[in-house]
């Protein structure tokens, strides 16, 4: 087993998400040399003493074998910084970059972070609200865009329902271990996720959210996306946070306009009006976030070469026929996989442009089977 | 007579509002020398056969004695460019500046228009529309600036209504003459806004409106205030025609969001994506238009020296007590006109930030009894 990784599952039981000191020793002393020197008692740079016996006694509790085996077995991967799965674009948190993150379902989590928006908001909305969170979910996930959401009430669940809705595709980063949803009203709709998308969190099995646990994950959502879209949001709500947060970063940050008499809809118009970008629907978000030149209401192709596929994605990618539309079953014997798995991975192939939806069957895009008679042979 | 007061009149009667062409001739030949060549025959550089005869018919029509005549009886009167009631911002308009403006109402034209913000929206408004612009309209009257619009249904009625319910200033500029009131169903609103405020519009007395006449009554709107507030528009509405004019002469453009599912949103929307402000109540407006400093909330003093009231206006400010607050019947007497005059002339003195509501009374405010004890002695 990788000695670094290990590591990081140790140090996610040591320290908070975000812990940018902790960041810096990682940067100057790298993973091993802080285990070490956690292990073993001996000092880092500037930690008070109280801050250290917290470290030290967590750290005597640390199992990060167990960890990584239980998780495992509930079908949760460890996924760490330089890894094939990474997201390179958390690399922009700099000292806060996560230690690694936990992540549940099949798709590639670095693949569909690079075609992802986040759609974000108040807990508490209202109906407007949960109308625009699910409408802008279904037109972006139509579009082969990737939802990424907080799996929280009110916004948050009605973007990760309308993307599901839409047979799109949904990440949910969870401010508590992926193999424990919160809020626990949400614990079939996170299921759903896992089964059709990802669920992805920094913190190890088990642990539970906490008021900074959630303001912290809102990093993660805004480093992991190309934008932010708040559709409601009170005066100073995490939503907001998320939103700085992405701008910070260079991403894009956007607002959904509401009644100007709508307490739900103060926080975002204060957005509007500090220079984020107002849109009113998908079309207008991916005008914003899509490629130079990618028009919202024009559909397009793959953004990835496909022999950045994993294997058995670019299996069901080569089962599909060439011009019609074939069933999901169908396309399983010619990928020598389950049905299960093959419609994971054809919305996977949707959200990245190879694939789209014909009735009850999927069929290549047209950008697809153009890059299969003009490009290579990976596929 | 004043010939060039005559000749003014005779053009209103013969070019429509912001013909460009007959701007450039009144720019290089007078208008004496214009209204000449009209009557005598002689050909203008740049105009068509058939345009010129159309000219010579309406010409051979116009009577500007009577005009003139018949507006003083019906208590109209007719402001001109350089005339001490002239709003010398409306010279932005270039060769596209009104010849002049027929006024109904007391309160001097040139000093409301210096303190005055355009409300202005959809005809076919929603409930919201209506209540947002009888807000901000309320809020701005409230703060001592003029609210202009166009005497419209829908969000321009609101907006007046707004204002004189605030016991505020309000102007109306009409796509017709100033003694006929358009839309029909606004007869009394625009009596009580000629009554209370001043009721505008370049067209001679008797004139109907038309669909060019509307859009060019905009830029009216927009050159004469310091702003443009749109609160309902749908796409390619009027009233951002408006706001475009706004723009285009350096005026602040604005718009109240709603919700993204209305029509009557969508074209406020587009203007606030293509740059304009987005503003939810008359404290934000104010902001913007405002003096450099002018936070907001607070309400300031007056911005016009005294000496620049007109003489009535002067004595009505003089008859107010030093500290507490007096009946307009009271302050009437002292300043020896009617009632009537009187709370016109302290309506226009409470938009010009001298004087404020108190209870049922009238008070200076601390501004203006500040500048009493360190200013000029003109009051």
């Amino acid at each position: 087993m990788d000695g670094e990784v290990l590591d990081r599952v140790f140090l996610t039981r040591v320290v908070e998400p975000g812990d940018e000191l902790a960041g810096r020793w990682v940067r100057e002393f790298g993973v091993s040399e802080v285990v070490r020197r956690v292990r073993g008692g001996r000092a880092l740079p500037g930690v008070s003493a109280r801050r250290w016996s917290g470290l030290r006694a967590r750290a005597a509790r640390a199992e990060p074998e167990r960890d990584l085996a239980e998780a495992r077995a509930a079908g949760v991967r460890f996924v760490t910084p330089g890894g094939s799965e990474w997201p390179g674009q958390l690399d922009d948190l700099a000292d806060a970059r996560p230690l690694g993150l936990w992540v549940r379902g099949r798709p590639d989590l670095r693949m569909w972070a690079l075609r992802s928006v986040a759609v974000v908001g108040a807990r508490a909305c209202t109906e407007y609200g949960a109308h625009m969170a699910v409408t802008l979910a279904a037109g972006l996930a139509e579009r082969g865009w990737v939802v990424v959401s907080g799996g929280a009430y009110g916004v948050d669940g009605s973007a990760h329902r309308g993307a599901l809705g839409a047979g799109g595709a949904t990440v949910a980063v969870l401010a508590c271990g992926v193999d424990r949803p919160y809020p626990r009203g949400h614990t079939e709709l996170i299921a759903r996720i896992a089964e059709q998308g990802l669920v992805v969190g920094e913190l190890p099995p088990g642990d539970h959210p906490t008021p900074s646990r959630f303001v912290l994950r809102n990093r993660v959502i805004a480093a992991l996306t190309r934008g932010t879209v708040v559709v409601e949001a009170a005066y100073r709500s995490g939503s907001l946070v998320t939103a700085r947060a992405a701008d910070r970063l260079g991403r894009y940050t956007m607002g959904v306009p509401g009644p100007a008499t709508s307490a739900l809809s103060a926080g975002v118009h204060e957005l509007l009006r500090g220079g984020a970008e107002l849109v009113t629907d998908a079309a207008e978000v991916i005008e914003l976030v899509g490629d130079m030149g990618e028009l919202a209401p024009v559909r397009r192709g793959p953004v990835l070469p496909r022999d950045l596929l994993a294997p058995a994605t670019r299996r069901v990618l080569a089962a599909l026929p060439g011009r019609r539309a074939a069933a999901a079953d169908e396309i399983a014997r010619g990928a020598q996989t389950t049905p299960d798995d093959t419609i994971a991975r054809l919305y996977e192939l949707t959200a990245l442009g190879f694939v789209e939806r014909h009735g009850d069957g999927w069929k290549l895009t047209r950008q697809a089977v153009m890059s299969v008679r003009t490009g290579s042979q990976h596929g």
